[in-house]
């Protein structure tokens, strides 16, 4: 049965920043805690959040959060959460404070340890509640403003995904006005998160007609404006509509994902590497597009349509020389990974909350196939 | 600024409708009213419904809504509901037995009278509350089950929509069996008022790009399947596929509608006619599609793919063709409407709500040459 939960509330414009005081005080937060990174604080996103906000004082700022955030990230936050009396969690940036807020906001409410929510383990209805939480992107892509999961690096190494309506916040910030000075380079990576959201999301054998619509227009907003705001950081239009991509994605994928997500989670935990989310969906995509493409002809015909793609062009192909043109990785051995790391990527492929959603099963050869191909 | 705000919960697929204890008893239903008409319980779906419930003994039964539901109507239910001692409303039936659900349920909690509540007097924030609300649609068209809106005619003769995110009922279930049985004439009528809400919310210039999204697939859906459904009403993939048209059609509206409908709600407070709202929204749809064309080139291209037409094809040809296939009235003139009524139908129509968000501003000339055109 087709399950339809739309439970979002998104401010989007240039300015949006301007709803965050009132929203807060709609939603009885006093003393919130801002979750952020160095890179944002450096960046000066911090100080128009907290300009916004008008009072300084109420406020305590965890700024410490790592790219691709860590159970102990979430505990050290939460502590000083607690210590401070906070009553709500405002996440600026992109999708890893995001992700540490929200654990952040469910700790605060159901207790430790973390690793009880988890879905996989029978943990979905083990989250009950969740301190209020604001989300504010700095970059168009993790969507994670939108989205009800998040995704953390557990102590013991695995990297798990946790899901439930509870964990779409209570309002999104999306103001592209933050996303003007973010560089290139991160400009492409994020991007092609967004666009790998709607893409996967469509292609989930879910059945959930006004996501998949929310998707393509989505991929039909980034594929246009990708490389404009690569090009042209100030392009405001180019910036508005990569945001709006961003947060359709993430509306498109309560349907779940796909074998993308899966490798690109699996590749994404190897501490020693660190390497970034939307990049490695930006590199996984042209093999998951050749793998499905025999079970999803239908669907590809209407993805062609929304990229603007004559009829029958190959799609892997189409996404490939994207990826050239905004400048990805050549592949994932550029990045750092070598044969060595294969075997973990395929075993915590197969184990993701992704993979089971993904239009055709893969076996383990076939991970090992599009690992090689992505080579 | 856009405001995305999606707040529902469906559940969507044949016997969809064993959702309906759960859902009361997790909002908190125990003696619920069940508003409806005398068509749908003659159709055998109250049985069906009470059947879902369980326990007769704790419903208390209001069937006597009228099509097109009136202010008298509302407070005829709202006396039972309160002398009943019910904590909730499960709406069986069309647009009309939800639109009067949802004023009970807005009343029951808040108090008479229905008018301080209409939007275009100020009244949008005079609705704090509302009882519990479940709707169940039995047919394809109204989308009034996700929608926020429900319209009322008052006893001044008044058509008022009344329109808050309050309103979008807590849960709805949309059960095609329930369509099974409808019969060729209401079936088309119906759904040619879910097209009409595709067309005419993605057409209004509102900002709210997953909402267009939403439309565009569910005109997809409702172009390629109506004529199956009115060919055949037990053709189960096309109920189906019409029901999913008319719930995105709703999804699709908070972006608000336009002419079609100002002229419909205009045409459709003529009591002595009592004129179908699905078959008025098909008759003025060509002329307003004519008189929209300049100002929405790139959105009908986007209208064309969706209905899979020839580029360049004339939108308003299509649909009217389409109307003839499927049997609606030829004109105004076939449903009774005569010179006389124009004057009114003019009137209304600049004062109603949906009028604003018309993407282009229609004058009483303009409207007096859209009517003349639908004669």
């Amino acid at each position: 049965m087709a399950l339809l939960n739309y439970l979002n509330t998104t401010h989007f414009d240039f300015g949006a920043l301007a709803m965050l005081a009132p929203e807060a005080k709609r939603l009885g937060i006093t003393r919130p805690m801002i979750a952020t990174d160095a890179g944002v604080r450096a960046a000066g996103l911090l100080d128009k959040a907290l300009e916004a906000w008008g009072d300084p004082a109420s406020v305590t700022i965890y700024d410490e959060t790592p790219g691709n955030p860590t159970e102990r990230a979430v505990l050290a936050a939460l502590e000083i959460y607690q210590a401070q009396g906070c009553d709500g969690v405002i996440c600026l940036g992109g999708g890893s404070p995001m992700d540490l807020g929200k654990a952040v906001a469910l700790l605060a409410r159901c207790g430790t340890p973390l690793a009880q929510y988890d879905p996989l383990a029978g943990g979905r209805d083990k989250a009950k509640d969740i301190a209020p939480l604001i989300a504010i992107p700095t970059t168009s892509g993790t969507g994670s403003e939108a989205s009800l999961g998040f995704v953390i690096i557990m102590e013991d190494g695995r990297k798990l995904t946790f899901a439930s309506p509870l964990f779409i916040p209570k309002v999104a910030i999306c103001d592209p006005e933050l996303t003007l000075g973010l560089p290139p380079a991160m400009t492409a990576a994020t991007g092609m998160d967004a666009i790998t959201h709607c893409i996967e999301a469509f292609l989930t054998p879910v059945v959930h007609p006004p996501a998949e619509g929310v998707a393509l227009d989505g991929l039909r907003r980034g594929w246009r404006h990708i490389e404009r705001a690569v090009a042209d950081g100030s392009d405001r239009q180019a910036r508005w509509e990569m945001m709006m991509a961003s947060t359709e994605g993430a509306l498109a994928f309560v349907k779940g994902l796909g074998a993308v997500h899966a490798m690109s989670h699996a590749a994404g935990r190897i501490e020693e590497l660190r390497l970034h989310h939307g990049t490695l969906n930006a590199l996984f995509l042209p093999a998951v597009l050749r793998f499905n493409a025999d079970v999803c002809e239908e669907k590809y015909a209407r993805l062609r349509e929304a990229m603007g793609l004559a009829p029958g062009a190959d799609l892997a192909d189409a996404v490939a020389d994207l990826n050239q043109r905004i400048g990805m990785p050549a592949g994932l051995a550029a990045m750092g990974v070598t044969e060595d790391h294969v075997p973990g990527i395929i075993e915590f492929s197969q184990k993701d909350l992704a993979a089971r959603s993904n239009p055709r099963r893969a076996s383990a050869d076939d991970y090992a196939a599009m690992i090689a191909a992505t080579m």
